[in-house]
């Protein structure tokens, strides 16, 4: 039998370089909000999403047709852009059969970051079921790299791969103190995880900006089962082959209780 | 009223450029063992203990009159010292009087990185009671660096700081993530901290040494009432101008119960 494949959770961008990506699959993770934005636009119809790291890269794509611009710096729409970083605004069949060009303050500087892996996918409670799914599926070295703030720990994103390893860990060798921590954060917060997330500093920043109703969404579980891939600097809907034999756990029916 | 100083956690010396040290009290921690290590030769009489990074810097020491020099690399005493990084070492009149120089994996290294801040202490369970008074008495902006395993997070530094941050919050104002979930993660390990310690990877590479009661002497609280603190490049022993009134909170009747 051969070993298993790894699991492992680097809890900040600014730790990324001491994880080797060669041949590793890449989860990348910026629950509130952007990669749960692009599960949103993706399940929505985009035909990809292209992430990009400076304003002025995305701001280039503005006007041109099939495109929709998206902008966001600590949590606030910039001024010239289509739309922010909220998952509402990508509802509503705007952005499908289109091209998404979006800028966070986090999320698109870690996927930017993680590019030379052997693949990058997006994960959010949204997907977390397709994506534990596809991730154990592939059976490769997997690296849950959390997007943090600017460079800092935060805890959603912890509390994420908290989750993955929980669920999945049966099928990955999992050996690290971060992988650990993040495992009990996430067992300390699922009973009530709006509450846990609550005391986290991007809710407050968020709070602030009177979005409370994207963070809950946000935190919702298995609304869709696209898994966002990275294929030539965009993402775009991963095809599942999803051969898993017997029952696989589902979130929703967790978090539910 | 001015306002409360804060407190916050660095969970790796990787991120530590994203914190700054002016005017701040740094309190570096590497319980297993480099800090214990350093309060037990201040608590057992040292003059002072000189943290060097490199083992050559270290050697250069070496058969000096008044000075013992100690190495250690990846848990292990390196071939040429004196001795190592057990605790147990310096135990029993070895290092009264003299000045231990000492070089470990990840300790000594956090102490240099920290260097520029106001002031930097040494902490550990061992002198958990007069670390978390003299910090609160010092009412500066405080910054507890976590010294980690080559960069990467680990449990029992997280564990520490978690049990300073849990027990003076109410000195401080605490306002981070990485703050919380250091508290939860000792709230969830007080109860039997030698079993979940087990669990990080330092403790493996340890057991593995066959130095499993190193491990279980250093969670050991409120052995001394020594906090090293560094004065022109060496551990000396802070004087105490302890005036706090009131009933202080012990670890060590936290931890028998």
């Amino acid at each position: 039998m051969p070993d298993k494949a790894t699991l492992d959770v680097c809890l900040s961008p600014g730790l990324l370089p001491l994880y080797p990506l060669d041949n590793k699959v890449v989860v990348v993770i910026d629950v509130l909000r952007a990669t749960t934005t692009m599960c949103v636009a993706i399940d929505q119809g985009a035909i990809k999403v292209i992430p990009v790291e400076t304003l002025e890269e995305c701001f280039s794509y503005k006007g041109k047709e099939g495109y929709i611009i998206a902008g966001e710096r600590n949590g606030r729409k910039v001024e010239g852009f289509d739309f922010g970083n909220s998952p509402f605004e990508f509802m509503n069949g705007i952005v499908k059969g289109k091209t998404l060009v979006l800028s966070t303050t986090n999320g698109t500087r870690a996927i930017r970051l993680a590019k030379n892996a052997h693949q990058v996918v997006i994960g959010g409670f949204l997907n977390f079921t397709a994506l534990t799914r596809w991730i154990v599926n592939e059976g490769k070295d997997t690296l849950l790299l959390c997007s943090g703030w600017r460079d800092k720990f935060n805890l959603e994103d912890t509390i994420f791969a908290g989750a993955v390893i929980h669920h999945t860990q049966e099928h990955f060798l999992v050996d690290s103190d971060s992988a650990f921590a993040a495992e009990k954060l996430y067992l300390n917060s699922r009973r009530n995880m709006f509450h846990f997330v609550k005391q986290s500093s991007h809710y407050k920043r968020l709070a602030h900006l009177g979005v409370v109703n994207d963070v809950k969404y946000c935190l919702r579980p298995d609304l869709t089962d696209a898994v966002p891939v990275l294929k030539d600097g965009a993402l775009v809907r991963a095809s599942i082959k999803d051969d898993l034999e017997g029952e696989f756990f589902s979130l929703n029916n967790q978090l539910k209780k």
